[in-house]
């Protein structure tokens, strides 16, 4: 067999580059939990009628058939209708559904898991990633402090990923009922459309985006133009709330929704500033493409890498899911791991120490002794010190080279008769010394690999 | 939309089964780190012709299309080429192949993802399930201790998971040369005829396997015989060696592939006995199927649960993959977690403390004042404390009966005129004092949802 080529848009991590991720996973999950969401899995795949309630992604979507199929007819035709999912929002929206009598709500869960897009591959997007979502969903109501909560255990779980490499960052958020209200204000009725306009000022520009609000929006010019003005209004303090009402008490905005949404985005980015200071950002051009959302919107850009898009979005929705007999509020968000852990390999943004666990490797003096050399592995992962033998009864030095390729820091030498004790050499300084192996430790930071970031290279 | 039904053999969990299960598998990578295995994952996804190389297993393979891939031919057609793995044995061959550049062999890893088989589910036949791999694969060669190590390996794993309820299992042993030495050496040649036929011995009885092997394996009614008198063997110390020696010795035995399995059979005894006493017996009715397997083959058994079939299987493997250049000999097991984790529930043999990470509840006096209840959780989370907020102002007795109803075990009341210190209440004993929010830490025990295993109950 040749060697096998790469599939564009799966990425797959050497061992070194595994432990990163699997670093940062973790990290992020401790994040969640520490904030009390419990963690769930929902399968691979659901049924298509699902994955396809959404018309716009229908595209991306991946059906699954079996193979044989056609060897049990009735049995295809019911697999006929799986597809692979390919977000964590549409599951969980199954899942609460179906497990409803069994959940506790509000039922705050995070989920890691991966997920399949069958869209063209391109730097930053592929077709199997993995997402980190958190949502808290209520029955029948859900109070607004979860949009305040929500977006700021976001920011923590961004910055516990500052020793990983992650740049610095800003959470944009923004509040659909405040704009609905602002449009309604000013006498425009078509909120969809100005939404979907104003969520491509980054991509065609505003002027384009005038034109669209006048041709899709039923806009007038003066509309369109006080649409962008709100739009260009950003900052992450009390100023940026006067300045909103600044300019819908000039153009005599009165709407309910107008005053609930700009109350919500004080509250918001006055817990911000003391919870998560310096991360969140009010930014009222962000706007998110998708209608299902309702109150707080965000997206999240990485400083110096803006070009990678959102790399943590969500926002509030009314409607998660409904069963006739209750709805399901929700608020949530999703990280797009994949997408940041490969800008971090792409750039070296990032190092680790080595690419096995192991921190000690113990020499054989002869492969009729192999056993004395597992006893001392053994001994010290007792003490959970990872430890491996060495493959063969090489020299010493082909031994030490087993350890030095992949970064394994100690190498132990049990007794021969020439050294009758136990020594442990440090193969990076070349320091040697006896040891026991029932009582030594390596040092704490030498126990596992770590990680450390890297200043940014230029590519 | 109706509540959706559960999919047959994609099995789901609710968040205090995730819990356990999240429990057991970081047990199983933590045992496979210590003994220095590497954590790679896989894509989902494979080439089609690579998935179908074994062809009997060509049934359960999930082949992916991309819904409208009409769209775009030339792409779809690439697309129809790929399948969802069914083990993680044969991407694990494709990666070794694919980046034998940047690995270092011997090449120990991990691997712990979910597989998919398009199989008629049944009692522990899933078509979505976790398994967890352990594998060394060399370079050309591989030397026979790592046929030791990889079971005992496995072992202390499944011997990890006791706390989990686990019961008590024996890891079988055979090996291949040893067999194929004596089936040689009694004058037969049709190996894999008689190693699929011995494999069915615990499915339709050694005499219809004595009917096998003269209808399909060309031997005589004599040495069907002795092949079964070989299968009934078993023992986990050095009598089964001796026993398998006499039977030789009397029919005339003389073949080197059988004098060395049974060296290799004893070695891996006599380390058994010392690094995982009374877990490991050899049982020479153990053939496995697959025709790839060319030394040791294990399988492992849960006693009282044997209508599970095996939870844990491999072997040692001359060809994993081969690329012109070199061959990569392995030898590996896999756990079948999901069957393992699946038993456990189905069996009530283990319990969870709660269902949420979340240690602390803190109440909420009143909505205004939800700031400070936040303040305290964070205070709880700076110290790694997994703290959550009541979602309401409600009644103290409501907000008691959030934590209860989730197995909370502590709540939090922050300052009140009437009660001007801050006091924690353990809600499972009623026991309430004054505590500082930048000291106080529970005990350890309920720090994180905890495990314990439950005795066995009548179904």
């Amino acid at each position: 067999m040749a060697r096998p080529t790469p599939l564009s848009g799966f990425p797959e991590w050497l061992p070194s580059q595994r432990i990163i991720e699997q670093h940062m996973l973790v990290t992020i999950q401790e994040v969640f939990e520490l904030h009390g969401f419990s963690g769930i899995e929902t399968r691979a795949v659901e049924p298509l009628e699902q994955l396809l309630r959404k018309g716009e992604t229908s595209k991306e979507v991946y059906v699954l058939q079996r193979l044989q199929a056609a060897d049990d007819a009735p049995q295809a035709a019911a697999d006929k209708a799986l597809g692979l999912h390919f977000d964590l929002t549409v599951p969980f929206a199954r899942y609460v559904l179906e497990h409803s009598g069994r959940l506790n709500f509000p039922f705050k869960r995070y989920q890691i898991q991966k997920v399949w897009r069958g869209e063209r591959p391109q730097d930053g997007r592929f077709r199997e990633f993995y997402q980190a979502d958190i949502d808290v969903v209520g029955q029948g109501e859900l109070p607004y402090h979860y949009e305040v909560e929500l977006p700021l255990v976001m920011a923590r779980a961004l910055l516990a990923l500052a020793p990983y490499g992650v740049p610095p960052f800003t959470i944009y958020v923004n509040n659909r009922r405040l704009a609905e209200g602002f449009y309604r204000g000013i006498g425009l009725t078509h909120i969809e459309e100005i939404l979907r306009s104003i969520d491509k000022i980054d991509k065609i520009g505003p002027g384009k985006v005038a034109d669209l609000l006048v041709a899709d929006a039923g806009a007038t010019a003066e509309q369109a133009h006080l649409c962008l003005e709100l739009a260009a209004i950003h900052g992450s303090d009390e100023t940026v709330i006067d300045t909103i009402s600044e300019l819908a008490h000039r153009e005599g905005v009165n709407h309910p929704l107008f005053d609930q949404g700009l109350t919500e985005l004080r509250e918001l980015l006055a817990a911000a500033q003391v919870r998560a200071p310096g991360l969140v950002e009010a930014n009222l051009k962000i706007a998110r493409g998708l209608d299902y959302y309702t109150g707080s919107v965000y997206e999240c850009v990485l400083h110096g890498h803006e070009d990678l898009g959102s790399i943590c979005s969500g926002g509030r929705y009314d409607t998660l899911a409904s069963d006739g007999k209750n709805t399901y509020p929700g608020v949530g968000l999703s990280i797009g791991v994949s997408r940041l852990v490969s800008r971090l390999f792409a750039h070296n943004l990032v190092e680790v120490t080595r690419e096995t666990p192991t921190a000690v490797l113990v020499a054989v003096n002869d492969e009729a002794d192999r056993h004395a050399s597992t006893v001392v592995a053994d001994q010290l992962r007792a003490r959970k010190v990872s430890a491996d033998v060495a493959p063969s009864a090489a020299k010493f030095g082909k031994q030490i080279k087993y350890a030095d390729k992949r970064g394994i820091p100690f190498v132990w030498f049990p007794p021969t008769q020439a050294q009758p004790q136990h020594t442990v050499k440090d193969i990076r300084t070349g320091e040697q010394h006896e040891a026991n192996p029932d009582t030594w430790l390596p040092p704490a930071g030498d126990l596992h690999p770590t990680t450390q970031p890297v200043a940014a290279r230029e590519q």
